[in-house]
């Protein structure tokens, strides 16, 4: 998986989707790539996280023992809290089919959030939508 | 208002709690002194807004129209969301009794957290205790 595949899988994602292409060559360099095999897991809840994770291809169920929260396809991202607090996870990955997925960590993804202002603001503004979305659902229930 | 004061202010809120003593220093010298009376709005429901409040004493009435979301008092923040990602106000901020408030703009406290991993860690780690308590909430209902 080359650059230019890593970069464009990037600006499809909700998290990166308005970052300009020259911030995100930044962070498709430090990108690990993972391939996983269906009942592999991920992460188990309680571990503790400082990674998030960029599905390229396959299904990855998010879920707490047998209950299942949802499965992720191409595009989809996972564990980006533990990415930027580094708490420990709150539910399980494991690999529901074949998959290959992006490994982005917190030292080097922290490194660029202080030296891009624009990969700053767009995390901050992907954290603060979730807050006012959260925010209102709980009003209107 | 002395520098001193502020930054004893500034220790007491939930979004700069755990921030050295020392990087504080820096977002203490960019807070502007407002004193406000009763019925004085400060912002209104819909406003651009790209700043954040601190009480440093009085009470302040969150509110859309005539229904009320909350009566803040010292210590608390408020229109924390707009500091980070400049959107419309969801609420509006009215003077209930006279009090004095603390303004932190968007601009230079960007500069800040660019400089700053200790502040910027603080921000994001508030921002994803927000967003982990509020999908525990929405969970649970």
């Amino acid at each position: 998986m080359d650059h230019n595949q890593k970069l464009s899988l990037l600006k499809k994602t909700a998290i990166f989707r308005n970052t300009p292409e020259t911030d995100l060559a930044a962070i498709a360099d430090i990108l690990d790539v993972i391939s996983v095999k269906p009942g592999d897991s991920i992460f188990l809840k309680g571990d503790k996280g400082d990674s998030m994770y960029i599905i390229q291809k396959g299904v990855i169920r998010i879920h707490d023992g047998a209950y299942t929260f949802a499965f992720l396809k191409k595009n989809e991202v996972f564990g980006e809290l533990s990415l930027l607090d580094a708490e420990t996870r709150s539910a399980s990955a494991t690999c529901d089919k074949e998959s290959t997925i992006l490994k982005l960590e917190q030292p080097p993804f922290y490194e660029i959030l202080a030296k891009d202002q624009e990969v700053l603001k767009g995390i901050l503004q992907m954290l603060c939508r979730r807050i006012r979305a959260l925010d209102e659902k709980s009003a209107h229930e």
